[in-house]
């Protein structure tokens, strides 16, 4: 199992402050939440989530936050309520401490992973990518722990020989 | 805060088996499910609930549970499957232990509460409940805890007089 | 089926800013959260919801958000510390975008259901009262779905009339 | 907005029984989760779903849960053992109750969309196919749900003329 | 079954402001999270609680919330930046409600327990501590809630003789 | 960083069936929950979780469900009788599947750590434990997850010695 630095991409870099946008749901399927995640993220969100809320009258409900940049606030308000029964939308402004990244990409036995590098001051964190590892889980036909912990072990004798 | 025993109402029977019914929802809305628990509530069910889960294609979907008398499946799964989305409800039955019960009632400065007393064995809860200090909480301008807990100790002191 | 626009109230006007209070329940029982929920929406509280969450200790818990007027905020404050066990209350102010609303009435095979018509920019989505629909459905004896979707078709045959 | 009955596609024949597999797993990233999603439904497994539950040692987790056909036993097992931490997986079976089904189209203005037919006594229930709706809004340009009712007016008109 | 006020300890004095740190992780395992948890509590947190989400691709995630003081922002910051998986943490800062604190004992039948006294304006809570109730319940043999109502009851009789 | 092959422990076995005992809780509190958790894991419990409930009347309820030995049923019942609100336990055995089990013992840079190793048919996975990690990465002053990296590396350096 060898392993290979190939490249330094460039260094991500990323704004102090997100937005977020929230509503509550409770006139709404999960088909259609399904499909406004995905329209939320083709147009920008930088995160999509729900969490399960329970509303009046024994309703299980939904909140949809969405995090995205400042400046997608009508964008993504307009999407949310084109496509849910929301008629309102909260939003507030989050400040960030976000660690610089970059990836590097290293070779493994079933081929190669992106490791995404993330350094905050003296902390420097490495994690492979998972669409890299589910790629060669699935074209490899090993489970996908098999990759991941083989990337981790590149990453681990990247390091040690630095 | 005196307290007096009122009654000993009979005790309550119940059966060793409860059947439970699940369904999946992800294309109902919570608005339809609040309804279908009354009308479950309204059918015999002895107890409804919802489970938060999440389905494939990024949905949040709701499992809707149901306990009941075996003997009241079909009556049961008539309501869920007219007033619900899905197309299928699985069921199965569980053995029970259940406490025998039977009810006393005890007075407190805000009025007369009844405590459910549930004995299994040597051993015997004693609690207020919630509809009675509920009540009195409304109608004399006080917090729920204060009515509850004035039930408790209405109920302590009974135990330590008997 | 027919249907009929009977008329046109007023539009609802809302405030761009509304406040979240929120606390994190640990030592409160479920039925006296059902209970509080009770008080906070009589004394006007926009929204209710409850969020489980897991505290230390491994105590499962819940956390009670309210949404309510920024001028409401004492009230509802004085409610939560003396209806639940939470020695603190957190709050903050969100922005929001809300939608236009006003009433329409359309008439079903079931009888009358309110339609809330909300408006923001060129978007117009009308939505079926549930409250409407859930009373025509217990007393027409049908199920909550047909009554909704009856409406829904109501309101959709209205548009292609406009 | 014309609609047209285009084919009665065979009934689905479903089997009265079916098998669920259990897995707690405290020690699984969400990523790992839904890789294992995607693989147990490409290997035919009926519905898969996540519970949030609560483990000991303040650790939030994710239930597992497999339905599917108790011939298909062995395969989703080891599919779930191999993909997933845990050294064990739970089992029963349950009975179910499922409607009949078949498959009509309906023409919207914006494309034919499937119905899901449902009976079950004299019980039936029409319900547009998702799939369908989520093409023909992102192909159209227009919401979801303004698909999706189309769709359901398009199957109200069908019975009235039947 | 006596009770004796032993103390009067002084009142806890509080910030008016509360810091709050959100990450919302999906490759990062429940076994971790609980360690974190006692990490961010040994560090000062006033809080740290979990909410079950739901993020892209099917992955069920977990949001880890920290409370605390703002100026423990950056060492809380580095603990859930170096614990976790997350390359980035958001805050923001609420402003809190709180009732002011002091504690009593009380005697029961059990031994000593802790009594938290919250006032807020005219209204006044006591609440028997966790950590005493669970003691003495393990150490005289009997449950949890024997020795917590009977703490309540020891309460309510000194509210009754002031 | 070395390691070392310390020593095979025996093989686990474990019973074909187990019991799980389940109850829904409105009425009480999660300090409560999490004392009860305690006690049934000291008892000999093999898992005890919370699931988050929505029950009537507006109330967020706790599941509670305990795995254990169908021969412990009555102890295991017993102690939630007695330690929850519940006035019943419903109860049922699954099969299992479970895969054999024994420990090795690597070595890394900052110490020794058990590795767990499951066994089933041509599949084998090994994971390192939670608590040596946790307890080497607070002795040893790193994040958790560079002990538990440290320790997959070991674990794979072993696996291509084999």
């Amino acid at each position: 199992m060898r392993k290979k630095k190939l490249s330094h991409q460039l260094v991500t870099h990323t704004k102090d402050a997100v937005l977020q946008l929230d509503a509550n749901l409770d006139d709404q399927t999960g088909e259609g939440l399904g499909y406004v995640m995905a329209q939320l993220l083709a147009a920008g969100a930088y995160d999509v989530y729900f969490t399960p809320i329970q509303m009046k009258k024994d309703r299980p409900a939904t909140k949809l936050s969405v995090l995205g940049d400042p400046q997608a606030r009508l964008a993504l308000t307009k999407i949310i309520l084109s496509e849910t029964s929301t008629i309102g939308v909260r939003y507030q402004t989050w400040q960030r401490t976000i660690m610089q990244r970059h990836f590097e990409t290293v070779t493994t036995a079933y081929g190669p992973v992106q490791i995404k590098v993330a350094t905050y001051g003296d902390l420097t964190k490495r994690m492979p990518e998972y669409a890299d590892c589910a790629q060669l889980a699935q074209t490899q036909h090993v489970p996908f722990n098999t990759v991941y912990q083989a990337a981790l072990v590149a990453v681990q004798q990247l390091k040690s020989e630095e």
